[in-house]
């Protein structure tokens, strides 16, 4: 293992968490916080800027492999995880340091599950941390990192796998360092235009930011203690799920629609079935959820706003599901598995694996029926590889294992089986809110501070998807001290 | 598609059914019921035995390839069903016929899920028939046929394949009816002694024979309405206990044993892993639900006797483990998925394929560390294909896609999430009782006709191993009208 890159990467990115403090420390300055805002976030910047010079002096090595790109990219995440706590439990508005971490850890993982039961009390620099910890979370931080720092395009890919979501991590143009910048350009112009949108639609300013920041990285943080249900307003709810809809398709899309090949992003499969699946959700709960007082406007766009939020794995609401009946409730629990599409900021098992699944189990019923014949799964038009097809087949059971493990661990601390398997898999696949008691209307707070790690490192698991986080606990990365 | 092989197979198959209908009707003669025993049973192996005229002649062409092979296993497991529901319709206990056919599926298949409140007014025929199904489906009605019947041995490895449990059937000697023959012996040899050791026990010879069939097929069908709870006798709950994990063996290793090779039974992975994860279940079940009034020696005798129960999916319960602290019953949950060894009379995944999952999960991680090292995964000292890796990865897929499509579609008649989910999945891993309204002291009388059809399909996709029954509702199956 190369160690010395390894701590030279952690330091570069803790410099960055220092800098992306600053922006919430400025808002408590515009918000007459300032000494809120010097108490709560100063201290954790000097600590950080200081950790930031171990990264002044770059490696000779710079070769990074695997192990190293894993290792890098959990430590990171557990690292900035620890720091951007801090400033949480210096506002005095957490009771435990736990708490803290795992509202932090929801906030970068861009799960949006909030220990708080009510959160307009809050100074406005630490909400805005946590929303911005969305945004920041939703794209990934090392990306970012990789964008502003000069580094050789092949080796850094082993850190993009490993923290961009989705099976096959692509490159736009021939450099890695491009290729982040255009996805990180794309990602701040739909944030920018939302902002716009939500503030001509008559949200306050702070309040369009901050939601914008949990559209944008699929997170779920409010600014309000009702949500978005706080706002009455169709057309907030209906340009918030068209967002959050636009937030979950693979990024690579919006760069060849940018550069003319519009007919190549419209042909994708993953999208066809992305939009399918959202219709039928959304037909399905809209003629469940039907009443006569709400009609059928009314019921059509509850459907379309918790559809998108789910599916996208943002995890807003206006209206309260978990007294929706049974049908819709467990369509939202399958779309909790599905997630938004890979190379988005959703998380879940992502669209492009469901379609990768899908036909890895038609080709298993059709190897029997016909032992002899040749058959090739395809997807986007080729032909999927053995090794992809038993990875994803892989992937898929390893996150029921992180699931089943996550429910079992959490039953210790007692609690019924509808909220330990909805939390559980609402933390593991970035979602937020589940059913029962932690449903849109109420909150983690209820958990024990070690079941709020262990959902911490669900969430971790899920954002990461799973592997840097399984190898942090699996003996058989620390069995061979050299490769 | 040969089909008049599959009518020849068929029509045998209901003309065995009606020979198995008759040692019910001799109970019946033997309790005085034989007005009752007459109108129940005879009209119906009347109806079988002409049909089975159908099957007198033998086809010319006899071949049947992997296609003939599910649909005669599919339509057999079907029409036994249809045919034997008419019995208890007949007997007037039940209220419709969507019920009779519910408890004949559960019978068949072992699942042991009842919608009857209370049995024990039920007459003695009927009761016997119950059980009695209970033992003929356990090992598997065509493995019956296929041993009284002279057939070419490679080709009936098509029907043994598509009904017999586990990733690999071998065969134990060279011809297939031989092989059959055996596990019949080993499977009637242990019956007959738990029989006896029950009966011994204090145990009514009638009820001793109807639980040891229970047992034997790992059913969980009762004569009595509080089931094994109703004989407060430590000797009977571990008599049983003990046997129940006997029969989730694979049978193959007793007749290992029976030739003296004992060592390389005991030496079966798959045996270690099923008595290992036994032995966690209890000890952790046993100091989670320990309290000062039940001492250890009740806390361990219940734990076993679930742990037994659950794991090789029969279902009998001697305490309402629905009162248990949520970690024991998410424990259970978890060996509800587990089921016994393969080549048992057990359902579930069978812990030969959870040792193969679990194997093809630590290969992938290594493979992301170790790119370029190769890597075989072993299982019983052999290196597994990736064929058979692939096809277990998509097997798991398949009975995860079983269970949540069971779960939404019996979420449409409504019923809370862990009635439904476990429902489900007692079905599916054909246990019988799960949590919440359908645990130890409820049935399944609430459901819906809809719900209940929809089940007796989970059931029979279990205990089939999911593909019959998968390809009579795959448009796969009929595309191609020849091979």
């Amino acid at each position: 293992m190369n160690r010395r890159m390894v701590v030279f990467l952690l330091s570069r990115i803790l410099f960055f968490e220092a800098l992306l403090m600053l922006p919430s420390f400025a808002v408590g300055l515009i918000y007459g916080e300032a000494g809120t805002a010097a108490l709560c976030f100063l201290p954790v910047v000097g600590v950080l800027a200081l950790l930031g010079l171990l990264g002044l002096k770059k490696p000779k090595n710079t070769a990074i492999y695997a192990r190293e790109g894993f290792v890098t990219v959990a430590a990171a995440w557990v690292l900035m995880s620890l720091f951007g706590a801090v400033p949480l439990w210096l506002s005095g508005a957490f009771e435990t340091f736990w708490d803290c971490i795992f509202e932090i850890v929801s906030g970068f993982t861009t799960t949006g599950a909030s220990i708080l039961p009510s959160v307009e009390q809050l100074p406005h620099c630490i909400l805005f941390w946590r929303s911005f910890s969305h945004w920041v979370g939703g794209m990934g931080v090392l990306v970012f990192v990789l964008a502003v720092m000069p580094m050789s395009g092949e080796r850094s890919m082993h850190l993009m796998r490993a923290e961009v979501p989705g099976p096959v991590v692509g490159k736009l143009v021939p450099r890695m360092r491009d290729t982040a910048k255009i996805l990180y350009a794309v990602y701040a112009a739909l944030t920018l235009i939302l902002i716009i949108l939500l503030w001509a639609g008559g949200m306050p300013l702070f309040e369009s930011i901050c939601h914008a920041f949990g559209a944008a990285g699929t997170g779920g943080f409010s600014v309000k203690n009702a949500g978005i249900a706080a706002y009455d307003s169709t057309y907030i709810h209906v340009v918030l799920s068209v967002f959050m809809l636009l937030f979950g398709v693979n990024f690579s899309l919006y760069h060849l629609i940018l550069i003319g090949k519009w007919r190549n992003a419209v042909k994708s499969e993953e999208l066809r079935t992305y939009l399918g699946i959202i219709a039928a959700a959304v037909a399905l709960i809209t003629v469940n959820t039907f009443t006569r007082e709400l009609g059928v406007g009314l019921s059509l766009r509850n459907a379309f706003f918790q559809v998108s939020s789910i599916i996208t794995t943002t995890g807003y609401a206006t209206v309260d599901f978990n007294t929706w009946p049974a049908l819709s409730k467990m369509i939202l629990v399958l779309l909790m598995f599905f997630g938004a599409c890979a190379g988005s900021t959703g998380g879940a098992l992502k669209i492009s694996r469901i379609v990768i699944l899908f036909k890895a189990g038609r080709q298993e019923v059709r190897k029997l029926l016909h032992p002899r014949a040749i058959s090739v799964v395809r997807v986007e038009g080729k032909p999927i590889g053995a090794d992809l097809l038993r990875a994803t087949l892989a992937f898929f059971l390893l996150y029921i294992v992180c699931l089943a493990l996550g429910v079992l661990l959490l039953s210790i601390g007692g609690h019924d089986f509808e909220t330990n398997f909805t939390a559980t898999l609402a933390c593991l696949s970035n979602i937020g809110p589940g059913l029962g008691r932690v449903g849109p209307t109420g909150n983690y707070g209820f958990y024990s501070g070690a079941s709020k790690i262990l959902l911490s490192f669900e969430m971790l698991a899920g954002r990461l998807e799973l592997f840097p986080i399984i190898m942090l606990f699996s003996p058989i990365t620390y069995r061979h001290k050299t490769k």
